[in-house]
């Protein structure tokens, strides 16, 4: 069926829902291509292995590892269409027997990866990526974006989570998200790092997460009283009833709430919880308590939102607000990468990258005599943990995938050899159960909001020579 | 075609390049769906008006309007698939009568708006839709996405051309984008502003912008030396050949590359460019400028990236830097929010706003006692803007959509009646034109990267009551 874009006669469908996965093969940055050519021209026919680390975390001290299946799907199902190469061809700067080559793609190498919801830290082997040299650099652009988000939103939701306390946190950031993609996986990654749920149903429905929704300022606003709202509300979900109570005067609202509140009660119905969405939290969750508690309504939760992020939860459940919930939005989604207490700031990204580390058996890496720190430790590697004896994390060491290693669990498993997916990917549940366990084996000291103190990664000797 | 995933057995596609228009329906907040049903049962048949606009520009004085190609294309495309609706109604929460009404869902209201490319002002509804209230709540998660998105990323293109005063600048920043989406839309977004084109295929191919392409530090480091990489490269685009020289030593690196340029000049080829990617991108540029043009090579350009930003090249260029142009990644990918002169910093997002601001006729907004500054604007308003006998911009006016104004140029302009498409939509390139045309009548008082001063929104009587 045509769209109403292709009746209304506009000659190109713009971007919106129409990307498939036939045009993936475009999703590169153009010097992926240009060095395919060199290299097909300069017959390199040489086995190389490109390894995804992020050199530094941009807030605290541990990084969540997330996106691995989005990966490994595009990796396992990259293709070059008719319709992608004939586009390419008739742009001129490619070469037609390289293009020729491209028609056949399929990723016949092997990928090595850290388990999702895994903690890492920097200058680990993230990924792992072996084959033909101009095949593993096709992947550059799709691994590091995918990667670098998740990983980072993860790593913030796990912050997030931690503050908490317990006690549960939303995701309710599709509306500043990067686009419909970042919506969605921003509720997965979020999900991966601790939170209980999200407001966007379509990644409930993609990853079956639970889902969550209160009411909008619109709905009160657009009826003859906000106690006509909470009941038209109330009527339409007797059992799972949220009302938002900010829209006017909070206190004013808290007291609506009760009036309604006593209403389902005499129905044998229960209003669930009230929602703060604006100014002062602490002050207000407080004084909406008391007004709530002296009505009898101590079941009725107070769930808070609110340009909300691991710091403003922390100071909150520190004084005491009487808040059971949140719902973070922006700094969430966004994995916003500022401290208000000290006024640092970094952009809201993760700055992995997917380096060249090894070549026939040659170990390589960028020197960067002008800026060493954006060196790279050359050879394929392994992450070996070490635990103490209450298992707790101890201490890490990098060592080249063949050096011998006698201590420690290796971190990077096979998920897929000679092209084949080897491992199976476990749900997003179970992703997030991994998560809980190991972050709960990461002593304290590294993570802590501010002043983390950074965890120990030991290089081997091979590695050090 | 089953995909590598579903040969596998793995259950559940996970996201990836599989997301279609179907599944549109579910990308909502779910608020928007239990209010829909409760709008249902309270038989609510109102008409409304809701105004996408901005409360607050997290960095300078103006932003630059972007994305609604993107949203039209949705608000006329948003359908309920029976596979949709059969997955809510398993979930048991919305009622079945509900759920009936949304499978004939089609939008037949009214959209006005701002033109992509116009600077726009806090509070100037960017975006009207105007329908039944049950039907305009649907489109403010995917609305809110793409608008805040990509007029953030237009609005710090902008910037970045301000400062590179006519120095091209490139979006080099999939890699580090949010995701798919955000990768292709940034690319959108930073040509609107001005870039002059990215590194990213797809958004090349999808928008008919230029695509641009060097080469990685692998390409150089798997190699037996720099000279023989540079020598591979430039076999391969005789014509259009960049060299990427800070693998080692970027002196060593500006060497290899006049040998390989005067090869090239003996065929009768000329060396485009040479790249710079770390280190101190002043003091790196002159040296380098100085030993190209030593030995004759003054036609070989000098391109710079590394965590740039428009801070960084005004500094850069103010200090008389030989760059020719940038390529700019994270900062401009992610709209970073971070001003490192001032150390300034809030998350990279645009937090505009979807509100309820008439319904049958009555204005209505949130008045929020506790909170201010989050209060709406009643009305459905148009804007009004005012230019000096030089044609450049004096002030806007914001008035009442049916209030009689005589001067200025209103510039909310139909897009959507009685739910047709009645504008074309302009080429990007068009788009891109309109931008630069009206960024050059905005004061540059307004523009300064640091210290701008407000641009004057004066409120119409009818507003003001």
């Amino acid at each position: 069926m045509k769209d109403t874009w292709e009746r209304s006669g506009t000659s190109k469908p713009p971007l919106s829902a129409l990307l498939s996965v036939d045009e993936m093969g475009l999703f590169v940055d153009y010097y992926q291509l240009t060095m395919g050519q060199a290299d097909f021209d300069a017959q390199n026919t040489s086995v190389i292995t490109a390894n995804y680390y992020v050199r530094k975390i941009p807030q605290g001290q541990y990084l969540i590892a997330a996106g691995l299946e989005q990966v490994v799907h595009y990796i396992l199902n990259l293709r070059f269409t008719d319709a992608t190469l004939d586009w390419l061809a008739a742009r001129g700067d490619l070469h037609a027997d390289y293009l020729a080559s491209l028609k056949d793609f399929r990723f016949d190498g092997s990928v090595f990866a850290v388990p999702e919801g895994t903690p890492v830290f920097p200058n680990e082997p993230i990924i792992n990526v072996t084959g033909r040299s101009r095949d593993v650099q096709l992947f550059e652009t799709y691994l590091l974006c995918v990667m670098n988000f998740q990983t980072l939103i993860a790593t913030k939701a796990s912050r997030i989570v931690h503050a908490a306390r317990g006690k549960p946190v939303f995701d309710f950031g599709a509306r500043r998200a990067h686009g419909r993609d970042a919506g969605i996986l921003a509720a997965r990654a979020s999900f991966i790092g601790g939170a209980s749920g999200t407001s966007l149903v379509l990644a409930g429905c993609l990853f079956d997460i639970p889902y969550v929704g209160t009411m909008a300022h619109k709905f009160v606003s657009e009826r003859p009283s906000e106690l006509a709202a909470f009941r038209d509300y109330a009527a339409a979900f007797p059992n799972n009833t949220t009302l938002l109570i900010d829209t006017y005067d909070t206190l004013e609202g808290a007291r609506n709430a009760c009036i309604v509140a006593k209403e389902m009660a005499a129905r044998g119905a229960r209003l669930r919880a009230v929602r703060l969405d604006s100014g002062d939290l602490l002050a207000l969750s407080k004084r909406v308590r008391r007004i709530l508690d002296a009505e009898g309504l101590d079941y009725v939760q107070i769930i808070a939102s609110h340009d909300l992020d691991e710091f403003q939860i922390d100071t909150l459940l520190g004084k005491g607000a009487p808040i059971d919930s949140f719902g973070v939005g922006t700094r969430l989604a966004t994995g916003a990468n500022f401290n208000p207490r000290t006024g640092e700031g970094a952009p809201s990204a993760l700055g992995g990258v997917y380096k060249l580390v090894e070549s026939d058996g040659r170990l390589v890496g960028k020197q960067s005599l002008d800026e060493p720190s954006k060196a790279t430790i050359p050879g394929k590697k392994q992450i070996y943990r070490l635990t103490d004896a209450a298992g707790n994390y101890a201490k890490d060491r990098l060592a080249l995938w063949d050096e011998k290693v006698s201590e420690g669990q290796p971190l990077l498993v096979p998920v897929i050899q000679d092209g084949e997916l080897v491992s199976d990917f476990p749900s997003l549940h179970d992703i997030q159960a991994r998560t809980a366990a190991e972050i709960e084996k990461l002593p304290e000291s590294h993570k802590r909001l501010t002043g983390a103190t950074p965890y120990f990664v030991a290089l081997d000797s091979g590695l050090r020579d």
